[in-house]
């Protein structure tokens, strides 16, 4: 365990919270995190952090909270990984509107009797999986809380007037996802139920839960090429995020169940254990991909260069259709019926 | 109990938050606050907020967690004024940078049994004294919680190259607090113990730790009339705060006993109740004043223009030393004695 500034104490192996302290534990995070963006004028330390907005862009800013025993549990999240998921999934916002992640936020409530290790290891999580998307941790809190709980809020820019929304989906536009569904829903059941079947294939669906990859570099594409009429990121599952998109764009959409992006690992863990692939994919929320529409004339390009150069795979699944005929799912056989929203509701 | 919007629902009087749903209270406080700066290109409803910043002025961002047990409880505080406190201490952050506040992201998490009239009411305070001071909440997460939690990032704008830090303060800077010490700390005691004597004034000191009011007028009068050297808000108690701001600055500080500026309410609260002023008035925390130094040449004009142009008390309690000469408490009669951090350890 190195810290190598002169200033910050070392952890003592075994030291909890309360004895480091919380002065302690602001002067070991700022000499771990020093700003590597120039846009950074004063990251941890002051009363607020100051940046330096460059000009032509304009700036998005979103925020996301996680409770431990609602999102995550410790039993089956190492710290590390919840700090890095913490990030992933404000990058995932800011992804859905095409921007570049800049600056970070970062409050967190600890019990005192957590171990001082286990909140650097959550703190470097965080920190590097901010850094491998460009941004820098320059300010926050700590607090003290009978359960873990944390918060982040992000900065990042965006060409000016360019930002993706929820609201440009046009009649006729097509729909496309990036990634696989229903992979993380899976992870996340096979997690809950140590005893199911398809042992080769869960460590992967269990990654893909516990550490999501937010489409950064896919957003910038969609913003940078102007493919893209709308964006959002599929956090509570595609048939919540389909009906989000469509009530705020004022149209209708069709999807096509044949067409949904199902990993062979989810559909193995599905056929083993005798699941739905479709529930996973449609409800089972914390995918973290992007669902956008295109008009038909950008399709060729989207399919031709987005994986090469993002990294990222993306298909087709539905059409933006007028408002009048709903938002539908289609079935094998060309069967319809009404796609609802059965994205996760925190409080029902 | 009025919502306007055709599309927003109301709220049934004692229905719980379970029956609302996040979707009904998320549809619900999007119509409620609307934006009212014209920087806010999108608010409340998308995966980020998108805001236009204004050319020549550097951003300022900071961040407050606020959890239930620790730093409020629902006992003494009804959901309006924790909404607007919660908002006032990001605010307070903000007014120490000398920045104009802009932009909130709000994240709270909720017990599913929470009455939605309370959280309507906690979202009317936040918004409420945001908006007294020109800020748009812009976007936020609603999660479940088993205790009530809430986080505010808050967003201003300072003139370029102007923000007030904590590292400014030079050998012979005058030190300056704004309004009065020990006020919040007194009332918070208070709350706690009901059956204390001086029931005339326990009503103001209560107030003053309940509804707080940030500096962000003084803040910008610093800035704009280019007073201050250096600046911190004291949320941690004033022994805490020196301390800090004599360790970014590498400078010593020496604080008058005699020239803290303490309410009547304090003490008489203190004489009748046989307890210390100066205890509360040195680490009491919460009193969101801020704490600035300014070079000698500018503390008439501080004195004289400060309290009428921005409504706010201002008083020199000390100054500026070498800083081998470290941070020291000068009593009656001149005894000196070191002037330790005495404020909030959250893990202590």
């Amino acid at each position: 365990l190195i810290v190598s500034a002169s200033q910050a104490r070392k952890i003592i192996p075994g030291e909890s919270l309360k004895k480091l302290g919380e002065f302690g534990l602001i002067d070991l995070l700022r000499k771990r995190m020093k700003p590597s963006n120039p846009g950074v004028i004063m990251g941890i330390g002051d009363d607020a952090a100051v940046l330096r907005p460059q000009a032509g862009f304009d700036l998005v800013l979103t925020t996301d909270m996680l409770v431990e025993g609602r999102h995550f549990d410790f039993k089956t999240t190492r710290p590390r990984s919840l700090g890095a998921k913490t990030m992933a999934v404000n990058l995932s916002d800011c992804a859905a509107m095409g921007a570049r992640p800049l600056s970070a936020v970062v409050s967190v409530g600890l019990p005192a009797k957590f171990p001082a290790s286990k909140v650097k290891a959550f703190y470097d999580g965080l920190n590097a999986c901010g850094k491998n998307f460009g941004v820098d941790i320059v300010g926050g809190d700590t607090v003290r809380s009978d359960a873990f709980v944390v918060n982040v809020a992000l900065l990042g820019q965006v060409e000016k007037g360019r930002a993706l929304t929820r609201s440009g989906a046009k009649v006729g536009d097509v729909i496309l996802v990036t990634g696989m569904l229903g992979d993380s829903a899976a992870g996340l059941h096979s997690l809950r139920h140590p005893g199911k079947k398809a042992a080769v294939v869960r460590p992967l669906l269990e990654k893909k839960h516990l550490t999501p990859v937010p489409r950064v570099r896919a957003g910038r594409f969609l913003v940078e090429e102007r493919l893209a009429s709308s964006c959002i990121d599929v956090s509570d599952g595609l048939s919540s995020e389909v009906n989000h998109l469509a009530k705020e764009s004022g149209v209708g959409a069709e999807v096509h169940e044949e067409a949904l992006p199902l990993s062979t690992a989810l559909l193995d863990y599905c056929e083993e254990n005798r699941l739905s692939p479709l529930t996973f994919s449609l409800s089972g929320g914390e995918d973290y991909e992007l669902l956008f529409t295109a008009p038909l004339s950008a399709l060729g390009a989207i399919l031709r260069r987005m994986p090469a150069e993002t990294g990222c795979p993306v298909k087709p699944v539905g059409r933006i259709v007028p408002k009048k005929k709903g938002v539908r799912l289609i079935g094998a056989r060309g069967v319809q019926r009404p796609l609802r929203s059965r994205g996760y509701d925190h409080f029902a």
